[in-house]
């Protein structure tokens, strides 16, 4: 007999039949011997309705009485999927994060986790019940309620499990696994079978959705096997994430990805001397604003350069005004700013023992006449901003070039 | 400076711009000196969208879990309350019926008040905070979450209002007082502007649907300053409930109440012995059927009689089928239901002292031709059972007899 931890994303609680549905799925496991602990989102569309409540009410909401209304979501569900097991005949029992608890840190609206006590869902366990938990909330040292940042179920699930010590932890999603790439954008983009957490980590944090990235560095942190699944099957393989030394056929690259929410910002003729990146960095940081790429041309003439970063869309014209405010501080003669460009990334191990990745990705994008206006690495990952235009394009190109569509690429 | 609990129902914090119009009445209070704990439900129509879901879910659904559930409602106008007052620089906080601790017993979705601890939310208002407090919602001794019955908004704020000794307590809804009957059967319906509590639980218990009786229950016992006005009305009077001896102008009577969902059975042809009628009420206080008016006739030849009583129209079907697995135990010839049938009462602490009351009553009746079927009282309460279709010209008329459009009739 094992223990599983199921998460039930917002899509497959959407409503009552999907319900349901999804607590057919639990007595399936449960049937299979296993025991169950369930975690749960939203009903699909309920979060966005209460976002959309707190904006109506004032433009700078509270994020502390954000999270008392964004929690009653999953509140919905929880009782309704434990109402649903009992009328299959399966004993369950409901769990919010306070009656849990699931203790967080002070941050509303993106909170982090503490601690977790086990005690209640253990003797709940033992009691035969299966314990439907509340994901995307906490409480914190002041019996406050918390919530974890959207997509915060998948964090909740995979603390559960690495607490509860569970055999496997279920993600069930809309997608059947995660792919090589988005298949909307490629056809013939595979399904993985298997991506180490580093991988997936790179994946999530670059802009695929699957997962939520806090979840995966718990994953890898705690040893969790994890799973993405899909709601929709019977009999779902989904892909495991894991760690690299359980991959016996390793691929050099698991994946593409594609990011749109990216802008550039180029400072003209700042002064070639120590001191400078660090007053624009400074004052980035300072701000909460995450800087990713950045690129600082030669300085032709020795004392003068240009220096080009990357950073979210969002954050944009928030830099731009800080920036402009320092203009004196930091000494530069003009600023430029593009929020037309996407970055598009390889990912995957196997870069770590092989060689000569760089040298064909950059091959395959000139062929296609797309420019590469910046480029920044890792271990495990290449990264290009594009215009934003070529993103398709440019995504497809490097799919053929690495024939990801076979196994063993 | 005192103390008022302020009570908003769903219609008066129905979208977000209701709630910010309950804000600016919070501000006025506060703005006159006074200290305030605002208690809400949740906005109209989302309970009942709550409690379709469960439907949906099982028709034997869970009340533990439904409580999980419809409780999420009040949680979402709590925060959002806040914000909205925040927003008009008054400092304010929610609190869900678990972080009071609202404490009930276990009665799950009709659970009843055991203590209210009042430290929380002193201090918050001792830190010139506002309590925003969710209505209709408590926790057990488990630490499950427990409501308190449709409008179970009404008691919380009563209940609150009686241990924090508040000098007032307001339930603001969307009728502008209790008036002598309801105004859309009889034009010249009038706003009563005080009214005992004994006149307004029979009131509330016979139908008029303004407060939950259990909220007049806990007036009285407790002696709170209860007020009904109007959310939507910019100086509201509204109608105070009060003790007896804070009325000087007595009115003899105050009201008349119509109740459409009554029923009537009569047994034919019952022994005319005794134990007969205890064993139909045995059986029907067994299934927890409440009956209220009983009658039976004269025993023309001393031997067998007929024996009628009112219920509720709800419990119909379920007590004639207890009543025909009973009938060789009970010993009945036939049985004869109606549930086409009304209950229109006089109700006015005045009965006490003046004498002719029931005269004038069957009088205005039969001038209409109305035929009076069964009749109960009580010292402030003349009921009598017609047939339904004459109920608004019974309460018309009896406005009319007792000229209810006056003051001091």
């Amino acid at each position: 007999m094992g223990l599983v931890v199921q998460k039930f994303g917002g899509t497959s609680v959407g409503d009552t039949n999907r319900i349901k549905n999804v607590a057919l799925k639990v007595k399936k496991e449960i049937d299979a011997g296993n025991q169950v602990v369930v975690v749960v989102s939203a009903m699909a569309g309920v979060t966005n309705q209460l976002v959309q409540y707190c904006q109506e009410i004032s433009e700078n909401y509270s994020l502390e009485e954000y999270d008392v209304v964004v929690s009653t979501g999953e509140q919905v569900t929880i009782g309704l999927l434990a109402m649903a097991l009992q009328a299959l005949g399966v004993p369950a029992q409901s769990w919010t994060g306070w009656q849990i608890p699931f203790v967080t840190d002070n941050s509303a609206s993106k909170a982090r986790i503490n601690q977790i006590e086990v005690e209640g869902l253990q003797a709940c366990l033992k009691a035969g019940k299966v314990p439907v938990v509340a994901g995307f909330q906490g409480i914190n040292a002041q019996g406050r309620i918390t919530t974890l940042g959207r997509g915060g179920s998948d964090t909740s699930a995979v603390a559960l499990a690495a607490v509860l010590k569970a055999d496997r932890c279920d993600i069930y999603t809309d997608v059947d696994g995660v792919y090589t790439t988005d298949p909307r954008f490629v056809k013939n983009a595979r399904k993985l079978d298997r991506v180490t957490y580093e991988e997936m980590l790179e994946m999530a944090s670059l802009g695929a959705k699957v997962l939520q990235t806090r979840s995966v560095e718990l994953a890898m942190k705690y040893q969790v096997n994890l799973r993405v699944v899909s709601s929709f099957e019977n009999n779902p393989v989904g892909t495991t994430i894991c760690d690299e030394r359980d991959i016996v056929e390793k691929e050099i690259i698991s994946g593409i990805t594609c990011c749109r929410d990216e802008a550039k910002i180029t400072l003209v003729g700042v002064q070639d001397k120590p001191g400078v990146s660090a007053a624009v960095f400074n004052a980035m940081a300072q701000a909460n604003i995450c800087i990713d790429m950045i690129v600082q041309s030669d300085s032709p003439d020795g004392s003068h350069t240009d220096m080009t970063f990357t950073l979210p869309e969002a954050d944009l014209s928030r830099a731009l005004s800080i920036l402009d405010k320092d203009k004196e501080h930091i000494g530069y003669r003009a600023i430029i700013s593009d929020s037309d460009c996407a970055k598009i990334s390889l990912i995957g191990v196997g870069m770590r023992t092989h060689t000569g990745i760089a040298q064909r990705m950059f091959k395959a994008l000139s062929e296609k006449g797309i420019n590469v206006q910046t480029i920044s690495t890792s271990e495990i990952k290449i990264s290009v901003l594009i215009a934003a235009e070529y993103a398709e394009l440019a995504v497809r190109a490097l799919h053929n070039a690495f024939h990801l569509e076979k196994k063993e690429n």
